[in-house]
C-alpha cells in the first residue's frame, strides 16, 4: 500500500467518474460546440451568480488569464509573500502580463483592508500603477488556512475605492467552503474574477475554470488562445468536472478530519517542532534539530508514505479523496509507534 | 445524415480510442509522473529522432512555445503570408515572444532558399534581428500543399548558415507523410523543433507534441508552464494519441482520395471558378459571380453539409475519418446533382 | 568641403540655435519644472490643436510610445510595408507592445482607404485585434512622397467607424506642410497623436514631441518613464526646437528645390535607371547594370560626397539646412562633369 | 534665496559646462559619428576598466537595459526593498523584461552573500529562473549609505557559483567612491555592468552611461534603439560629463561635508524623532508627534527652504553643488533658531 501525501494533486478518476468522462457528448470547443464544455461553463459561472464561465487546462492558465484581463504591462499586484502566482507559476505574471507583484507578509499571509490601502502606490507617474488585488484562498503554503470572509468584504471595499480588480485564486476554494459553511455565492459576489480548480480535492484529472461578469471576462477567450489554452474536444474532461460537482465536494470535510488527526498524533512525537494549525486538508510542520527533514521525508519513503518538503525546513502533508480510511489508519499506527533511531 | 466537412478537428474518438483512454495508466504530469503522457513523449521523441519530446493542449502552444525557444524579444520570423502563426494564433508570437513576422508570398506560399536569403535582415542595429524561420506542411490556407523536401534541405542550409532556426508546424504532417512517401525520420534530421497535431487528421480529441533536441527544449517545460500547459492526469489525452499512432496514421491516404474526388466533382459545376490543386484532404475552391460565398454555404448548410468559408471569396472542404464512405457517396451524389436555381 | 546628403539627421546647430540652448533656463523635468520643456510643449500642443506634447529624446520613443498608448499586447497595427516602425526601429513595436504589423503595398505606400477596410482583421477571438493605422508624412523609404490629405480624410472615417487609433509619422511633416502648403491645425484635427521630429528637417540635436489630447495622452509620461526618457534639464534640447520651429520650417522649401535640381541632373546621367518622383528633400533612384551601387557611393565618397544605399539597388540623398548653396552648386557640377571610367 | 534640498537632480549646469558644452564638436550618434559621445564612452569604459560604455538619456533606461541583458522574460532579480529599479521606474522591470524582483529587507538594504543565496530560487520549472543580482551604491532610499566593499566581493562569489548576473546601479556612485577612497577600477572588476549618473551628483543635464564588458554590451545598442534612446547630436550632453568628470567629482566630499551639519543641527531640534546615520549627501530623518512632514515640509517652503517627504513618516534631504555656502549657513541658522509655535 502506498500512501501518496504530497498534494491532492495526485488523485486519480474513480470508476464513476471515468464512466462519465466516456459518456460524455463532445464536439470542436475551438468553434465552442462541446456540449460538456458549454454544460460546465453554464454550470460554474450560475453557481458564482456571474455570467461567463471558462474552462482551462489548468489552475496556473486561469490566474494568468485573470492577471491579464485586471492589468496591464507595467502595473503592480498585491497580494501575499506566498501567493502561487508569484512563486509557482514560473515568474508567468511578469513574463504574460509584464507586471510585478507588492507582496505583503502579514498575520500569517491574511492581510488585512488596512494592509492593502497602504500597499497602494501613490499615482504619481514614476510608480508602478497598482490595480489588482489577489488572495488565495484556502491559501496553500500558510497551510490550507481560510480567510474571514468579513475581512474580505472590507478589502472589497478599498479595491471599489481604488478602483482595483480583485481576483481569487479559488485552488481550494471548495475546501474553503466546505471548512466555513460558506457559499460559491457569496464569493462570486464580492469577486471580479474567480479561478476554481476540479483537479485537485475534487479528482478530476485535468481542468480549471475562470468566472467573471462579461465586461471583464469579454477578452478572456482570446487570451486563453494566445496561451494556446483552446482544446478540441474538451468535453471529456468537462465530464469529470461536471461529475466532481455531484460527487466530490462535500466529502472533502472528511479529508479535513484526517488532516485534523494527523496533526494530533504529529504533535506527540519528541521530533516535531512545531504545527501549524490545520484548517483544512493541509498539515504543515517543522520538525526539531534531532532529524533534518530530507531524513524525515526518505525514512517516511522507505516506508511507502510520501510527504514532500517545502524548503525553509518545513514539510507538508495533504489529504485527499485517494487517501483512503485504510491508508489513514495505517498512517496513524504508523506515528504512533515512530521511533527515531539514528 | 449530418456531413461536417468543415475542418478535420471536429473528429471524434473512436471506441478503440476511447477504450484505449478509459484504460489508460495516468498520474500527476506536473511531477513528470504520468507513464502514459512519459510514453507518448519517449515515442515521439523517437520517431523523429530528437532526445526530447512534450506534449501540449493545443497546436497553438506547441508552435508558441517553439517560437519563443528560438527567438528573443525584438527578434523577427520568416514565414508565409498565411501561416498559422501569424494569422491564427490571435496575435500570440508579438504578445507571448514580442517578435515580429516577415511575411513572404512566393509560390504559393512554398518560398526558397533564396527568398529566404533576401528576407533576413542587415545586422545594424535598427533592423529587427531575424533569429527564425518557420514553415507549415502542410500549408493549411495553401490548400494543404505539400513542401518539396529538397526545397526544405536548401533553405536548412541557409538556416545554418546565418544561424536561424528551423521550426517546422506539423499540424498536418502526417498527411504530407503519406502522400509523399516520407518519413518523420528525414523530417526530424533538418528541423529544430517540430510540433505535431494528434487532434486534427488522427482524430483525437486533444493534444499535440513538440520535438526538438536537449538544448533547445531544455526550456521548452517552463515555458510551458507559464503559459499554464502543464496539465495533470493528462494520460487519458495520451493514451488517445497513442492510440492514434498505432491506428490512424496510414488510413490518412483514404481522406486524400476522397478529396480529389470531391475536387473531381465540384470542378464539373459551373458555377466554380476555381479549384486549387488537391494534395491531401484539404480542397479550396472560388465560386464565380453566379452565386456568392454566403449563400453557398448555407444552400450546402439546408442540406446537412457543412463548409466554410475562408474570407476572400474561397471556400474550403476538409476530410477526415468522420467523414464515412456513406458521406461521401451522399455528398458526391448532391454534387452531381447539384442545380443553381436562384 | 566635404558634402553629406545621407540625412538630414547629420545637420548640426547653426550658432544663434546654439546661444539659444546656452540661455536656456532649464529646470528638472521629472519633477516637470523645466521651463523650457514646458513652454515647448505648450507651443507644439497648440500648433496642432491638441490639449497635450510631450519631449521625446527621439522619434522612435515618440513612435514607440504612440503605439503603445493606443493597443494592448496582442493587437495589430496597418501601416505602410516601409514604414518606419516596422523596419528601422529595432523590432520594438513587438518588443514594447507586443503588437504586429498587417503590411499594406499599395499605391508607392499611398494605401487608400478601402485598403485599410480590407486589411482589418474579423474579430473572431483566433485573430489578431485590429486597433491602430499608422501612416508618415512623408514617407521616407517610399522617396519623401506626401500625402493626399483628402484620402487621409478617408482613412480616418474607417478607423472611426472601426474604432481603429490613427497615429501619423511625422518625423518629416514639416517638410509635406511646406511642401503642400497645409496647417498643422489641420492635421491635429485628424490624428489621435502625431509625432514630429525637431532634429531632421529642423537642424535640431536631439528631440521629437508627441502630441494628442489629454485622454490618449494620460498615460504618455508614464511609457516614457518606462522607456527611461524622462531627462532632467531638457530644457537645452527644447530651446534649441524652439529656435527651430521660429526659423527653420519655411526654408524647407530650398532643401525641396535643391532636390529637385539634383534630381534633374540625375536623370541626365546614363547610368541612372530610375528616378523616382521627388517631392521634398529626398531623392531615390537606381542605377543601371553599368556601375552597382557600393562602387557609385564610393566612387562620390572619393570626392567627398556622401549619399547611402538604402538595399535593394537603391540610393537615397537628402538635402538639408547644412547643404549649402555653395555645396549644391559643386555638387551639380560634379554631377554634370561625371563620367564613368571602368 | 531659494534653497533646494529636494534632490542632487536640481543643479544646473556652471558656467564652465555650459562653455565646453556649447564648443563641443557634435556628430549623429545614430551613425555613431559624434565625437564627443564616443570620447566620453571611451573615457568612462577606461575608467571602470571595461571595453565597453554606451551613453543613455537616463539612469532609468541604462538600468533598464542592463536588466534586459541579464535576463530572459520570467526570470528573477534579487535586490533590495527599496531599490530605484523596483520603486521609483513605473514598474519599468517587468514591463520592459518581463522579469520580477525577489526583494530583500535586510541589514537597512545591505544584504550580504547568504542573504543573496537564500533568495535563489530553486531549479525546478515551477520556479521563476533568479539570474540578476542588483545593489545600488549609493543607496538611495536607505540615505545615501555606501556598501561594505568585502561583502559585495562576497556576493560576486555567489554570482559566479550561481551563475548570476551581477549589476550595480550608480546612479549615486561618484558619492560612495568619494566617501570611502575607493576607485572606479575596483567596481569595474566585480561588477558585469554599472550604470553611473552624469546629472545627480556631477551637475549635468542629462545623461547617465552603462559599462559593461563586450559580450554582455554587444546587444545594448540594440536595447537602446528599440527603447527610442538613440540620439542625433548628443555629444552636448556628452561634453556636460566630460567636464564634470574633470570638475565635479571631487567636490562631493564638500555635499557630504554640509550633509553631516545639517544632520547635527537637525539633531538638537526636539521635533526630530530619528535621523539616519549620514554617510553622504542624503539626510533622512523622522519627525515626532509634535508635528506632521507635509506641515514641516510647508514650514519650509515658507521660507524658501525645500526639503521633500518619502512617504511613510520620513523626510529627506540632499546637498549638492548648487547648494552653497552661503545656503547652507543660512539654513543652519534657520535650524539653529527653529521654533515650533503651533
Amino acid at each position: 500500500m502506498i500512501i501518496d501525501l504530497r498534494s491532492d494533486t495526485v488523485t486519480k478518476p474513480s470508476k464513476g467518474m471515468l464512466e462519465a468522462m466516456t459518456e460524455a457528448k463532445v464536439g470542436d470547443d475551438v468553434f465552442r460546440e462541446d456540449p460538456t464544455v458549454n454544460k460546465l461553463e453554464q454550470r460554474v459561472a450560475k453557481m458564482f451568480g456571474k455570467s461567463t464561465a471558462l474552462f482551462f487546462p489548468s489552475g496556473t492558465m486561469a490566474n494568468q488569464t485573470a492577471i491579464k484581463l485586471h492589468t496591464n504591462p507595467g502595473d503592480q499586484v498585491i497580494c501575499d509573500k506566498y501567493a502561487h502566482i508569484y512563486n509557482y507559476e514560473s515568474g508567468g505574471a511578469s513574463f504574460n502580463s509584464g507586471v510585478s507583484c507588492k507582496l505583503l507578509d502579514e498575520n500569517k499571509g491574511m492581510f488585512n483592508a488596512q494592509h492593502v490601502l497602504d500597499a497602494i502606490n501613490p499615482e504619481a507617474y514614476y510608480y508602478s500603477k497598482t490595480s489588482l488585488v489577489e488572495i488565495e484562498n484556502t491559501a496553500n503554503r500558510r497551510g490550507g488556512t481560510t480567510w474571514d470572509f468579513n475581512e474580505i468584504l472590507k478589502i472589497k471595499k478599498v479595491c471599489d475605492e481604488h478602483e482595483l480588480g480583485f481576483h481569487l485564486d479559488g485552488a481550494r476554494l471548495w475546501n474553503a467552503l466546505v471548512a466555513k459553511n460558506e457559499t460559491t455565492q457569496q464569493y462570486g459576489e464580492v469577486f471580479d474574477t474567480i479561478s476554481v480548480c476540479l483537479s485537485k480535492g475534487l479528482g478530476c484529472p485535468v481542468g480549471s475554470v475562470l468566472v467573471g461578469d462579461s465586461k471583464i471576462m469579454e477578452n478572456a477567450i482570446r487570451i486563453r488562445k494566445i496561451f494556446g489554452g483552446n482544446m478540441r474536444q474538451a468535453g471529456y474532461l468537462a465530464a469529470a468536472a461536471l461529475y466532481a460537482l455531484d460527487n466530490n465536494v462535500n466529502r472533502l470535510i472528511q479529508d479535513h478530519k484526517k488532516a485534523k488527526e494527523i496533526g494530533e498524533e504529529l504533535s506527540k512525537l519528541s521530533i516535531i517542532k512545531t504545527i501549524e494549525p490545520i484548517e483544512t486538508n493541509i498539515v504543515i510542520f517543522e520538525l526539531n534539530n534531532d532529524i533534518n527533514e530530507n531524513e524525515f521525508v526518505k525514512k517516511l519513503a522507505d516506508n511507502n508514505i510520501y510527504v514532500i518538503s517545502m524548503g525553509g525546513g518545513k514539510l507538508r502533508i495533504v489529504t485527499h479523496m485517494d487517501y483512503s480510511d485504510a491508508m489513514h489508519e495505517s498512517f496513524l499506527r504508523y506515528l504512533k509507534g515512530f521511533k527515531l533511531i539514528t
